[in-house]
């Protein structure tokens, strides 16, 4: 089994963004895939991948992650990531960043360091310290959120979030996330995105991203039991499939993408879009948007 | 079944503090457990009841949680604490608070609001509004805990967290935990108490509470797990000692309490201690230090 990765950028309606944005949102896509293709295909680990697809993701400006993420209900940003390396399930994590430009990097600087989650501004000090771009938090807001924001444009349409799974050359598995939360969220209100085990998950069998009401998913420990049910002995298909009619249960709707060790790939989600997409070894990026 | 409570106050080592005042610990948790029996047999339910039980724990000054918990490396408390009941899996958590005296009550906010996990000053913004009462930071210190930073005391000693878990006369589950994090923890540290699915748990079957090494329990997603084990048909006491043993295999050690559905009770730890005690309908509370 050659290298694969899988990126999802937020399950949610499909609404006026993807019908006059989606072919530039297949198109970004299908460049972070051919990119991390590339980095694959040069021997790079599958954090280490995972983290610059997630990166790349976070600059564009559409997805609601970094620069352009849904403004809380004071017209502020604030923004939160995880990652997971499968092999020995380091982790690391942030949550109520306001100032790191790329919180997925952040993310990575707690992995390699003693925690697993840091917060606030204290996060903040961690990324400035090792180098890290900071912006103003005005910087990351764009005038489409902040026309979302005026019209509190529908939670469903809002959920978004990105996310990566990686099964590198070495047959490794990493995942990824990052989030900007709810459009009008409260400030301080913490989703599953920055939570391993709820919105990200990976071990030696399978990597997991999650996308969609954080609240829910959370309640479900979603990343986690995939993980367990794999354990278990389910394929990838059935755990994925088990834990979102878990959310479903508790009243949530969503998305994941899971990535198993063989290179078994599962993309469920139950909102009527998840902008997504595949590159496995030796082909070419494949992207969907609904 | 009749109802049925159990506590722990952290898992650690059996150090100066539990021989000098192991006595007195025994006789907090002993009079805890009182209280909620009471209150069992009074027909309060499950939630109610372990957010009192860990109220009185953060309220008594020797435990890591509330009054006289750990202090940061800048000589402040930062406090954190969740609640999750098991009959609709609702839930709530609260991280980095610095001002709210009894976090277990702001977590209990958090659940009966939208949100699952709120942090910082939002959190406490939440409390004041609904009138919980507040500290100022400094109030939290005990002499106890500025020798504890002075002399770095051994981490294994401060692992200490408080939990309870409870099973009421309707047959409901309930999980909470608080706790103050580690001595000498970098401000803005998270460990494993705030977070549904790694610290706290509580669904239909089973109602957990964690202490120990919090990233290790974070990494191995222990509370979700020991659910999903118990849900596939192990019983408490396996999957208990299966998600112990996984924190032990990635470096962690500690130790939790469960309390199952039909009044199945499992108190696993990994270190030299941990005061815990178990109250039973029609029965006196029993109460162990190691």
């Amino acid at each position: 089994m050659g290298p694969a990765i899988v990126v999802h950028a937020g399950a949610g309606a499909y609404g006026a963004e993807l019908r006059e944005h989606g072919g530039e949102v297949a198109e970004v896509l299908r460049s972070v895939l051919a990119a991390a293709g590339r980095r694959l295909a040069e021997g790079f680990d599958a954090l280490t991948v995972v983290v610059g697809a997630v990166e790349t993701m976070e600059d564009y400006g559409r997805f609601n992650a970094g620069y352009g993420a849904a403004l809380c209900s004071d017209g502020t940003v604030e923004l939160s990531a995880s990652v997971m390396r499968g092999a020995d399930r380091a982790a690391g994590a942030v949550a109520g960043v306001r100032t790191v430009r790329n919180p997925v990097r952040a993310a990575e600087l707690v992995l390699a360091g003693e925690q697993v989650l840091m917060i606030g501004e204290a996060a903040e000090s961690l990324a400035a310290a090792a180098g890290l771009e900071l912006w103003e938090n005005s910087a990351f807001v764009t005038e489409r959120q902040r026309a979302r924001l005026r019209t509190l444009a529908e939670a469903a349409e809002s959920r978004g979030t990105v996310g990566a799974v990686c099964l590198d050359g070495h047959g490794r598995l990493a995942a990824a996330t990052s989030t900007g939360g709810i459009n009008g969220q409260p400030p301080g209100r913490v989703g599953d995105s920055p939570l391993v085990g709820a919105g990200t998950w990976a071990d030696a069998r399978v990597a997991v991203s999650c996308t969609g009401d954080g609240e829910a998913f959370i309640r479900a420990g979603v990343a986690r039991r995939l993980g367990g049910h794999v354990e278990s002995g389910a394929s990838v298909a059935e755990a994925a499939e088990r834990v979102l009619a878990e959310v479903g249960e508790l009243g949530g709707a969503g998305g994941l993408i899971a990535l198993g060790v063989e290179g078994e790939v599962s993309m469920p989600f139950s909102t009527q879009a998840m902008p997504r997409g595949v590159w496995r070894a030796g082909g070419e990026p494949e992207v969907w948007l609904s």
